[in-house]
């Protein structure tokens, strides 16, 4: 039995301002999610994904995305991106300063035709359209979010094989572009070892040095910690969690927050793993991001006597 | 990196009964407390820690144990055990027809004083008597709980040396006596990597083949799942959990239920890792659990919809 040692560093990528403030029904004032977003940065956040450049008339929740792209893009030391259905929405970000694009697909059909309506191939060709914009300006890249990776809300279970199908196809477009894959659990009902399995099986698979591997997670089923951990042992650098336990997805029924930063940041800290935020200021970021109107957290350290959280 | 397999089976020890009907400030009514029983049994389980022999005084909510172990004792393939504070508590145990007693104490002063109200070393001078009137008795065997191995409600963090030293003395008076010994994170602030460490540097140190590890956590600070994970990973055959997330302890202020038998079996059942627990029929129990009069759950399970569950 292979002890379990915690790796050097992780990075957090804090998804609070996109996909916590997109599942809070009336689209919040930009001062509110200025606000949030400053006193996530205080806390030593250095990867946040601050919104998305899709329709308002579908999300106008996001609507007010390039106004926070341009209020906070030229801070030192962070790296911003934002969330892109197909190839109007990567223009868009590149042109309001985005040099990190994330773009969407689920695996499932069903689920990719009610998130950005449209089928998985339809959005795999403007895949190829969104990585030759990027190449052409040069100093963007690339996260690709791979929607529904273990489980769909209309489809359930995910086969591997279905995976392999998007990703490939996905892989072959992208060519050498640094690249970093998410397997998102949109419904929260991944478990650890599904995990473990589905990172190591695709790790064997892909082996090339531009590309880095993530996870995004929900704690709908309260796997949310594990499953991040698994994921991190199993070669994701990078993590996504939403302060406050912020989320749900407007097109994925029954899914609450995100796996709540705090609550991962507590985890990691204990292993001594460096994630570069400081977890007293983390939680007064998340106290601003309970009381905003609207909003439903999930949080377990914001329940914690506050001196008992070190 | 060694890939994280699942363990072919893992023993559940259902604590409801114990750790959580202790927490509801009304004594609950033997009847409730039976059907209970009863349902968690249909559903699979086949370790529970049925009650305490504790002073009715203290703990009034305990007071029925041994007629709970007079109606239950004698189900085949059941394993009941009952927790017990000191000499006397092992005695009637026994005399009620317990063959698995679970001796508590904690590895800090002050929440061992609050616990069981004498000294830690007074609780391991009465162990030495527990032990003698167990090998007298022949075909019954220890639990060793380990309080507050992590951090105490009072004192803090715990430092490995405290835990060695109890452990230590504990050990030496046991014998070749058949053993489990629980780390016990009574108030669910150990973290997922500590929880790895301890095992591990445990393990190495006591190796015996008479001696078995398990791990009780609390889901307080959202860690649970992954904690009782990394444990069962390092070496834990037998987890603690408490169907529905009721518990908490009344003497550790601030703690919160167990970790949620249902997530964890759910956790458990994604790497098919053998239980022997149905899991809709658990959930059945939980809802019983969660309809007692001024009881505390906290499951996620419970919340998501039953047709996704599996």
């Amino acid at each position: 039995m292979t002890p379990l040692t915690p790796p050097k560093a992780v990075e957090i990528v804090e998804v609070a301002p996109r996909d916590g403030f997109q599942s809070i029904r009336d689209p919040l004032p930009t001062a509110d999610k200025q606000r949030c977003i400053q006193a996530l940065i205080d806390a030593g956040i250095t990867r946040m994904e601050i919104g998305s450049f899709v329709s308002p008339k579908a999300i106008p929740q996001m609507a007010d995305t390039g106004e926070l792209v341009a209020a906070f893009a030229n801070r030192p030391g962070m790296r911003f991106s934002a969330l892109v259905p197909n190839l109007k929405g990567a223009e868009l970000a590149l042109a309001q300063g985005v040099r990190e694009v994330v773009y969407v697909v689920s695996v499932s059909e069903s689920h990719n035709q009610s998130n950005v309506r449209r089928s998985v191939d339809e959005s795999l060709a403007d895949l190829a359209r969104v990585v030759e914009c990027l190449r052409q300006a040069g100093d963007a890249c690339l996260r690709l979010d791979l929607g529904t990776s273990f489980d769909c809300p209309y489809e359930g279970r995910i086969a591997w094989t279905q995976v392999d199908a998007a990703l490939d196809k996905a892989l072959a477009l992208c060519g050498d572009l640094e690249l970093e894959v998410a397997l998102c659990d949109t419904t929260g009902r991944a478990t650890p070892y599904q995990v473990a399995e589905h990172f190591t099986r695709l790790r064997e698979r892909h082996q090339r040095p531009s590309l880095r591997w993530a996870f995004h997670g929900h704690d709908t089923f309260g796997m949310g910690v594990a499953n991040a951990l698994f994921a991190i042992h199993h070669g994701a650098t990078a993590v996504d969690a939403a302060c406050g336990g912020l989320g749900g997805c407007p097109f994925a029924p029954g899914a609450t927050g995100n796996t709540a930063t705090e609550d991962l940041v507590y985890a990691l800290q204990g292993g001594k793993v460096h994630t570069g935020i400081d977890l007293p200021l983390l939680l007064n970021a998340a106290d601003l991001i309970a009381a905003l109107p609207g909003g439903q957290t999930a949080s377990h350290l914001r329940e914690v006597p506050r001196e008992r959280v070190s």
